[in-house]
């Protein structure tokens, strides 16, 4: 059984924490000690459930450096060149399974989102959903039984109230009357897992895209259709089958959801009055926060913003941070972090953080300076191919047009001024590693 | 007349914009363009009103270089040695001018809050205040006819409903149904404004202190009793008169009744949603806020901090800010402004902006070690009395022990890197300036 996890959501809904580069499934907010990611959470609970299955994690080229960073090299990637669709993601994966990996057109694919906040049983479902492919039925979804009847998710309906039953028909988010009427007639909240045989996508992705090869799919991404895998295939699909989880379960992917699973009412700094109430704070910024007389909202600062927002108003917070600034103030990369502590006319000041033993590749700018000063721990320069060490209390100036990097011998912090008129993320030649 | 301009407060409750150093009447907050603050507006108001009448601002030490930056050299300056209740504080600056400026024992002296939000009027009426200073009522007060009957205030219960009448007695801030009862009785609300002749408070101070000698008061200072004047002298004196003022009046103390008087309902980067309402949203941090769905409630995020807060609940914000961390993140300095951008545990990295023509005084560190960056404007250096030009790009190393200074010839900016294993701000000698 192949397991295709999408990992490819801009996470805008979880704004200030995630952003385009750290995307929402990376956030470590499961516990105080900034412990579990969400990727790390639903892994660790595939490998309890699904042992001898293969997990390929569908992303976006922009996460390639931190899912490395966070999983190690354990997990084959299939890597989108830009943002699209479920459609086009699930084809890429597909194909990458077919085209690199050798996967055969018979074996079972289940498809399923990185944010979903569950039971183990979950999981251990796959098999049930795996087992129910067949020609009379190639496409096999997760019913949620549905705790409420919520506005907030789509509907299947089942012909009959059994643990597998034909699907009748969907429903899009409706209106709490028939969200009612729904669950009276057995209706389940569409879990967005998906289950067929590889070559079923692969023969969809031929007919809708006009290839099922991993190398054209890849050159022709960014002109592929911009659509859902529920709209370009499931609605579309007469024989659907589904199976009917009893659990857990919640879409942790907006402020209003992902609080309810926290553990603790606050993270970080965080000062709250007894008139407070079903409130959540986090503070992942530099400087604290008092809360007073606050009901029913969530609280969160970060590098990139403050949100503040009563919790069912949160769920619409989309269009808002479509309206800002797109700058990353701050970032993890495979060798550390940087963080924007300073942004003046004709310089940006940064705190870079190197971990033990990495470098940063060799590069240079064309239309800046740089002053770094280390602040702690101590490692190599390297500047036109002449190397120097460092320590703490260091000052390196990198002219424009010089080739530099650093190798920390131990976890390295430097206070980098850049200087110039134009400074910008593309001002960036990469050469050849020097030693 | 003379005129007490009571500033010495510590505007814990304008927490995070206010501080110890920046107090609450600077804050420029009357416009969008970062106008008037509250001491700017009511000096106008006063040069308007009470134009052939002399005013001195008693104020804290800490706040003296703040206060000369905003007014110049026009104003005198009644300097309390630390932070002191109203009757110290009066009696200093009543001493002050007795002793430092000659004023005749005679002369009425009204003492004014720094921080009424109030009409021309309001400060018109002082000359009816100082008319009314009798033997047979050597204390006259300024009462304000209540609007509303709020549990805020202290009342003052005159004999009559005259524009002028004798005091019949106060009562401290009343539940609900008290408060509508002395608005009923003629009630008004005490102002804090007290018109005496200099003599009156002088002959208190030598009563209750032992001495009315600005000197010896300013060399005892941190050893008078800590007692407001309400307490101290009000409460005792049986011959009091009070002049009725019908006009706005506020109190902008708190962010409750200082949102009210806010020309805007959000000041810098903020979006709010259409379910907001009677939200006030103040943004004098470096990251983009974003509101939802918030009702009664006010935002405010600082270089200190964050405060988001239902309004009422904004006013009992002090014991909170109490408990915080005193690090002072910014401040204004006569010479210019430093930020704390990088707090690092050997480490601390400081923006610091200089005015064209100013200068730090010269000083030394013994356990720190600087690392200038100039990223804009031009001056002079010196260290260790040598002198040097410097311009944006240049970098400075200022080892422990090094005499440093600059002198701006033009704006100037650095990002300064401090180095050491004990930093802090008493960590400085100043010496005699070299050129």
């Amino acid at each position: 059984m192949q397991i295709i996890l999408l990992s490819g959501g801009s996470g805008q809904r979880l704004w200030p924490l995630s952003n385009e580069v750290r995307s929402k499934q990376f956030l470590k907010i499961f516990s105080e000690a900034g412990g579990e990611s969400m990727l790390q959470r639903v892994l660790n609970q595939i490998r309890r459930t699904c042992a001898e299955s293969t997990v390929t994690i569908a992303t976006a080229k922009k996460q390639v450096t931190l899912l490395k960073k966070y999983l190690g090299e354990d997990f084959d990637l299939a890597t989108e060149p830009c943002r699209r669709n479920t459609f086009p993601a699930i084809a890429l994966a597909a194909a990458y399974l077919n085209d690199v990996k050798g996967v055969d057109v018979n074996e079972p694919v289940i498809v399923c989102p990185v944010d979903p906040y569950v039971d183990d049983n979950f999981f251990a479902q796959f098999h049930t959903l795996a087992a129910q492919i067949t020609d009379s039925a190639p496409l096999v979804l997760m019913g949620i039984e549905p705790t409420y009847p919520s506005e907030k998710y789509g509907y299947i309906i089942p012909c009959t109230k059994d643990n597998v039953s034909r699907v009748k028909m969907f429903k899009e988010k409706p209106n709490l009357a028939d969200a009612q009427k729904f669950i009276d007639a057995g209706g389940l909240w569409n879990g967005g897992v998906f289950a067929f045989k590889l070559g079923y996508v692969l023969n969809k992705a031929q007919e809708l895209l006009g290839t099922s090869s991993h190398d054209e799919l890849t050159a022709t991404y960014d002109a592929l259709p911009n659509i859902s895998f529920d709209y370009a295939v499931v609605e579309h699909e007469p024989n659907i089958a589904v199976v009917r989880y009893v659990g857990a379960w919640k879409d942790i992917g907006t402020w209003n959801t992902l609080t309810e699973v926290l553990e603790s009412n606050s993270i970080g700094e965080v000062q709250t009055d007894k008139t407070c109430a079903n409130l959540h704070v986090i503070n992942n910024g530099d400087v604290p926060i008092i809360c007073m007389g606050l009901k029913d909202a969530v609280v969160v600062a970060g590098t990139d913003g403050i949100l503040v927002s009563d919790k069912v108003a949160s769920s619409y917070i989309k269009p808002f941070v479509e309206r800002l600034d797109k700058q990353v103030r701050f970032a993890e990369k495979s060798w550390g972090s940087f963080k924007i502590i300073d942004a003046d006319k004709h310089s940006l000041t940064v705190k870079v953080t190197l971990n033990r033993g990495s470098r940063m590749r060799y590069h240079s700018h064309e239309r800046r300076d740089e002053v770094w000063t280390l602040i702690s721990g101590a490692g190599i320069v390297i500047l036109n191919d002449r190397a120097k060490f460092v320590r703490a209390g260091d000052v390196i100036k990198i002219p424009a047009g010089c080739k530099h990097t650093v190798i920390a011998d131990e976890p390295l912090k430097i206070i980098e001024v850049q200087l110039g008129e134009d400074i910008t993320v593309e001002d960036k030649i990469i050469w050849q590693e020097a030693i």
